[in-house]
């Protein structure tokens, strides 16, 4: 049983930016040499965050539209009053979604359906270098 | 330190079926030999979720009715206009509630509270075989 | 490879108590002795949940109203018809926010996000002793 650690850095863009981490994920298990066991996807932040969908125009149009009816960006804020950034719906987003995914690993492989990819979400008003962390556990 | 895998399977029913998995989680963890870890429960696929809820038949009908304001079934997705399989509504729910579960093995039991069961919700909008993985790492 | 468990308790007051448990999960993985792997957080319990977010009460203040518009709390619900226990809408949100997070760790540390904490979720209509249990895997 050994840890692997990796991380994974992307540029985004402001407005709920959906990114496919699922290859980078891949190439970091690769790498690793673990077979089975678990792989944590986590995002440092709190306007940021990990979960799965169907990376489709459609389906990433209709999530960013949800979450603008669950947390609209131009509603008042107490953050935003307080801290004058403009990101409060960032924030609700974030801890909505959630920022840990764990990932089973069987024989070298993700467990992800078929039409499912690891997403990170950046929630943020403007543009970030954003990082992610890889974690797996396993032999 | 072993690492320990199985999958269960499901017949489930359109419109937010919610299952009872923790029956099949507590055998496989039994099988397993496991006493002292971490289990994760992960959904397959990009129209299901995996979460916790005390599992009677009234908090299941309020959880159905909240991710129905949340996401309606009706109402036009993107994901339906470039697939017409009609479950966009699916894609978002399942993305809302994310797909995998970690929970605390102590002493070859899971954790949880007295009302708490783990459940598989199939937000698709057709009879599917649903299956899940279940991956125990511990000692 | 080791496993290395813990809980840490908590009164919580009633109306979506949200407490800052950062601290308490450092003190434990530092006792632990585990420097690299993954720690999961996990909250026993139906009403409650684990998530992260910065903890400044303008944005709990915000978390608040979200989860009030999501399942607001003078809503009818089927749960209360049944159980007249007055929590229903405990349950949803605690379903939805999910009762565990996965936090990696790395030389000694929890590769959190400088404004990103871990929170105790109570949803519950009543005061409570809370317990969370730590859970970290690693070396």
């Amino acid at each position: 049983m050994t840890v692997s650690s990796g991380q994974c850095e992307f540029e985004t863009t402001s407005g709920t930016d959906i990114l496919d981490v699922t290859p980078d994920v891949r190439a970091f298990l690769e790498a690793s040499g673990i077979s089975d066991g678990v792989l944590i996807v986590f995002a440092p932040g709190a306007t940021a965050g990990i979960t799965t969908i169907e990376f489709e125009p459609g389906a990433l149009a209709d999530f960013r539209r949800t979450l603008e009816m669950v947390a609209p960006r131009d509603q008042e804020y107490e953050h935003n009053r307080r801290w004058g950034d403009g990101n409060g719906h960032s924030h609700i987003r974030a801890a909505l979604v959630g920022p840990s995914l764990a990932v089973p690993v069987l024989n070298g492989r993700l467990d992800l359906g078929t039409w499912q990819q690891i997403v990170l979400c950046d929630f943020d008003n403007r543009t970030r270098r954003r990082r992610i962390r890889l974690q797996a556990i396993g032999e």
